[in-house]
């Protein structure tokens, strides 16, 4: 049974990005990880985002980005994620509407408001997040449409959403809808630390749910607790059908049946913000694996994906991603 | 007595910008004006947002984008505007005052919300915008805090408040504050519709108590009720000390003490969106100003920060200004 009529439908942390510059020295003093993302509570999000300097809004969240690229792509999608029904939560639905991607779970009318993002941009484009989750918390097995997850190709999972007590319950029920409607799911392992807080769970669903891994070198590394990427990619290639391994500026690795393909990186003039770089990656990914497209085509529409979004300021595209791919030739 | 102790305070409507990228044929559908600013009502706000694409939200606001210019020129400066109490009032205190503006203008407590700017960026870069004023509205002589205005060397004034009722009558009593300080006072006609709107009280506000005139071709065309800039530019000529007009790619005319200066525009790799264009230009040519720079040099400033603001998405500078204008050995 394979009656995908959509493409990919994503499962995540549905939240809102305030994007800012700030120096190492910043992110230092307020104990952050550089280039990680740390969960914050609600009054650390507000005395940090007392301390940053001047900020953008826009819609986030690893798979939401994803989606968007996907949409972007001319590729169709779903979203599932909870927000709470405030104006943050009118502005992540409008955006992911506003490109097509379906997405109807419903909002929170109580608790904690939608979830925001205080992303810190350094001179080097890196990013570092404090994450607050507020109404993901909330998103639970109920909150899982199965016939969207029944239609997609591709069920693609956020790790992210580890982090939220209830979400792992509906990440797992979530794989399970989408094998047995005869389909494939694929997970992004999001974040090293991440990785640390969940390593048994991450590593029990890679070898047992996970057909597609998205992973860059911190977060395969982390899964493997080794500090050798070459290790941890031969550690991987029996668990999972296919991985995607990114190495930003040196590219990306697909393993798949026994193969190891090198994909380059598509040079940007300038790495202005790397915000989504992953996102967008798994999207061109995903995309041209949806179109049946070779291993090798699919790594290059992810990398080309990941270079219009280095170039400006935040995790969506900003222009339309299906122009940009044509032109390159790869479709 | 002439003892100023910051640069510029600027007077405005508070606003956040909401951004997408929109073709003209949906302009057209909804009436809206190509590269002009339309006021909206709440509910019609609403529905245009509802049907815009994905967006992007940052603190904008004329006169908030100028003042946001010359703290990121290294000046210093105060703002006065009305927000709400509610959460895109606090983005907007937050960016203006993060930056280093002085923003103590009480918020509403009650009444309509924090207004917020629908900007639609066509593909050449143009802006095209519909206000909704919301919290604006309220912004009464009651809010002039006399001190700041008396503090400053200049008093910008933003076209855009003869919009909302009340503020014409805090426009004079700020004009009148500054000039009984022995300062000057500063105005930018905003928009053409704006102008057109206010005609009377504009040209009676310019000729009476204005000394720094900002306008681009259409504005100060409408102000003079002429097809033709050179006959518009001769009209402004005896009611200011000072007029800068902008003119896009062909740069800008400063006429002041019967001499007229040429500016060259600063090239840029690709427009891409224009939003704030103008409010920039005002903050690099005041900046200059109140550094004590010849008029020409202060134009070149304002063309420099104009450049880097069309380069990008969004109103406000991404980077430090006055990073650009000492590489560019303007100062």
């Amino acid at each position: 049974m394979s009656s995908a009529v959509i493409d990919v439908v994503g499962i995540g942390n549905a939240i809102v990005d305030v994007i800012a510059h700030a120096d190492e020295r910043f992110l230092a003093a307020e104990g952050l990880a550089l280039g990680a993302m740390t969960l914050i509570d609600a009054e650390r999000a507000e005395s940090l985002y007392r301390k940053m300097g001047p900020a953008t809004e826009s819609s986030g969240g690893s798979a939401g980005n994803t989606m968007a690229g996907i949409a972007s792509l001319g590729g169709t999608g779903g979203y599932i994620g909870k927000v709470r029904d405030d104006l943050l939560g009118e502005v992540f639905r409008h955006d992911i509407t506003a490109i097509g991607v379906r997405f109807e779970t419903p909002a929170a009318t109580s608790g904690p408001g939608t979830a925001r993002c205080l992303v810190m941009v350094t001179p080097d484009g890196q990013r570092t997040m404090g994450t607050y989750l507020g109404a993901c918390v909330d998103l639970s097995p109920g909150d899982l449409d199965a016939a969207l997850i029944g239609a997609a190709q591709v069920t693609y999972l956020e790790g992210y959403l580890f982090d939220p007590p209830k979400a792992q319950v509906a990440f797992r029920t979530a794989a399970a809808i989408a094998h047995r409607a005869g389909h494939r799911v694929a997970l992004s392992l999001s974040d090293p630390f991440c990785v640390g807080r969940h390593r048994a769970a991450f590593r029990e669903l890679v070898a047992g749910e996970v057909d597609i891994l998205f992973a860059n070198e911190a977060e395969i590394c982390s899964l493997y607790e080794t500090d050798d990427f070459e290790q941890a990619a031969a550690a991987v290639k029996g668990h999972v059908a296919v991985a995607a391994l990114t190495r930003s500026a040196h590219g990306s690795v697909i393993l798949a049946d026994g193969a190891a393909h090198d994909i380059a990186a598509v040079p940007v003039a300038r790495v202005v913000d790397t915000t989504g770089a992953g996102d967008l990656y798994a999207a061109g990914f995903l995309y041209g694996l949806t179109r049946g497209l070779a291993l090798p085509i699919c790594g290059a529409v992810g990398s080309l994906c990941a270079a219009e979004i280095i170039s400006h300021v935040g995790a969506r595209p900003e222009g339309t991603l299906s122009g940009l791919v044509k032109a390159a030739g790869l479709l």
